[in-house]
């Protein structure tokens, strides 16, 4: 194995002309729309399972819709490397969300392909089927499958038209329980690597194409309600309210004042209302929500708790009261220190030191890492770091680094495997 | 006259009883609702028309619905003081609000009446057939047309099921050509003198049971549209956010801040909303409304340019767009301060010194103030100030007072008009 075969830009056309090819399929004419077990996901599905073995891999598609690829391993009897992420979209979303981590590997395999390499392990391209959950309201239905995780009451679950997800699984002629049969052993494994555009503005305002995820936030999420007193806006002195709204104002900054600056951290009041609001109305009740999350569930929670003492001593000293009930809570992940740094030194070798990020939004490695150690490298997003919105991109020469480094991230591990 | 014939408690039941015997009439069977040309006005609108002439006054009722006494004067050729205030109330609404400021002079003159006292001006008690503007969108229809300022428009506009206020007006027989003649003629007017319930809680929290109304406040309003950067609440580090909502609440309190603590002065947000707000999404767009009123334009208008200029420097300093777009503008309204210092010196004749607050909700003295030299006097409203509901309270001690306030200040100015 040389690993200067894999030169600079060897991957980056090729992974866009991928990603292009893909994005044919969709479910409306003018926007990208893949959703699960549709039309266009099932030809984006039958794309795969193409390329996959065009690029010398066994492939097989699973009763949940997986597209499962296995680059074998120069010997037989070896380990198990994982590599993958997710082939739907939101609606009307972009071309990179989950399929940068399938289009990454796969062209890195066409190319070891192609120069007849193999490995010292296998690798296992999961195109998992549905990550977004868009049609019902799910989401890591593939990922779920493979991690022995899929609860059989998902299928019980109804899309829009109120079909459940049962007979549209029965109707693709699925055994239903040999979903059970999915979950992947994780004896043979060595674990799993996912590549993902980084939906935000990090990379790009820092100026560096890659980093390396240190964990997955895990959301806290409330819904809170003020109630103050409501009265005429023109008759109630400033000094005698009672103003659910102004409340309300003095929480959400108190939320952002709490988040900022502390790493992976992050506070969001996603909705807010004061209902039946008039003009001249002192509001007497204001709703809004939160979303906190963190890298560890240690740093979120203390900031909950923080951000929650801050409401009820505002409503106090306002004469208000407050409510805040919790309506989501979802554990942080942390990610494989092994893989880090692996694929930190991976990216310092090409001569770019990667940022050390956490990621708020879930991945299909956050599924995976119930099953074995994962990890995930970001590719950075364009225009502002917009991501589920057709203004997603990447350029060519991001997706061809991240290829490289994840190229001399398996060249790595293979001399490792070798020895 | 003997102003010792009005003793202690010789008003208040009377004042609370004819409350209540007007309260006997609603469109609603357990809620308090008489709207204009209603059968529960009419119904009201017959009950003050007997009881005005069971009082010794000469009585017509207008075009418009206005029930208007006279209690003459000693003499021919006298001069008119009118005192006044509105019968119809909002839906659910409370027995006081406007009643009170015909019921307190009725009883004044039942008084004057029995005791066979004639003043040296005639009293001419206008009981105003709408100023809330519940059924059309209009408010002061009775002091409109009274004071000459009905704009013939309003005939065009509609009620809830689709009526023109044109048809309502015509299916009662008015010939709505007389409308415009109701417009009172000046020459012979002393002014306008109004009680009212307080509607807040500035005369209960300061333990006083009569203020005398030292303005009108006009309304500034503006609607507020504040346009950020939407993003996914877990992947969007703080310090690159551009929260739409986060940026309203920081001007949400600004406004409250600015007009904490100058008398008359009130700032409210009371709409409030982040469009389509998800809890897992950075607002990009939030809108919210401002009223910010004070007894004078100067005072209001500094405020308001402040709190603009706020918004601008808010938003700069976040990286997001602010619009505020004025949809209201009504003037302050100064009262009399002839009627102002007379009113104060008949409460403090009587041993209490009264407030001295503006009115931040319109009345009828604010249209009557374009006739002739007005003024207004609040009675202390309990349960915490709360008007327009049910909840609305007065005490009959309060409404024995306020009316012996009146009739020294009656007395006084008829001390006055003898000399």
């Amino acid at each position: 194995m040389d690993r200067m075969q894999a030169g600079a830009n060897t991957f980056g056309p090729r992974i866009m002309s991928l990603a292009d090819h893909l994005a044919r399929w969709s479910e409306q004419p003018d926007a990208l729309t893949v959703t699960y077990f549709s039309e266009a996901h099932k030809k984006v599905a039958a794309d795969l399972g193409e390329l996959l073995r065009s690029a010398g891999m066994e492939v097989r598609t699973d009763a949940i819709g997986n597209v499962i690829g296995v680059y074998k391993a120069a010997k037989p009897g070896a380990m198990t490397l994982l590599l993958g992420s997710h082939y739907d979209t939101v609606r009307d979303g972009g071309k990179y969300d989950g399929r940068l981590g399938i289009l990454v590997p796969l062209a890195l395999i066409e190319h070891l392909n192609r120069t007849k390499q193999k490995l010292p392990f296998n690798i296992e391209l999961c195109c998992f089927s549905e990550e977004e959950g868009v049609r019902f309201p799910i989401g890591y239905l593939g990922s779920q499958a493979i991690a022995g995780k899929f609860d059989p009451k998902n299928l019980d679950a109804t899309d829009d038209n109120g079909t459940p997800l049962r007979n549209v699984l029965e109707d693709a002629g699925v055994d239903l329980k040999s979903i059970a049969s999915l979950a992947r052993k994780k004896d043979d494994l060595i674990g799993y690597v996912e590549l993902h555009i980084e939906q935000g503005p990090s990379l790009l305002n820092a100026d560096v194409p890659v980093a390396v995820v240190t964990g997955i936030a895990g959301a806290l999420r409330h819904r809170v309600t003020v109630e103050g007193e409501a009265g005429h806006a023109g008759t109630v002195a400033m000094q005698f309210r009672h103003d659910a709204g102004a409340a309300a104002a003095e929480m959400i900054l108190a939320t952002e004042k709490r988040c900022v600056g502390i790493p992976s951290l992050v506070g969001t009041v996603g909705q807010l209302l004061v209902p039946n609001g008039a003009m001249n109305v002192i509001p007497g009740r204001c709703e809004f929500s939160t979303d906190i999350r963190a890298s560890t569930n240690e740093v979120r929670d203390a900031a909950v708790k923080d951000v929650i003492a801050a409401f009820y001593e505002i409503a106090k000293r306002r004469g208000v009261k407050v409510k805040a009930e919790e309506v989501l809570r979802m554990s942080a992940i942390p990610l494989s220190d092994y893989f880090q740094s692996r694929l930190k030194a991976a990216a310092e070798r090409l001569g770019i030191k990667p940022l050390m990020l956490p990621s708020g939004a879930g991945h299909d490695a956050a599924m995976m890492s119930n099953l074995t150690q994962s990890a995930m490298m970001f590719v950075r997003c364009g225009n502002g770091g917009v991501s589920h919105s057709p203004r997603e991109i990447i350029t060519e020469e991001d997706a061809d680094f991240a290829a490289r480094v994840l190229f001399d991230f398996l060249m790595n591990l293979a001399e490792e495997y070798n020895a």
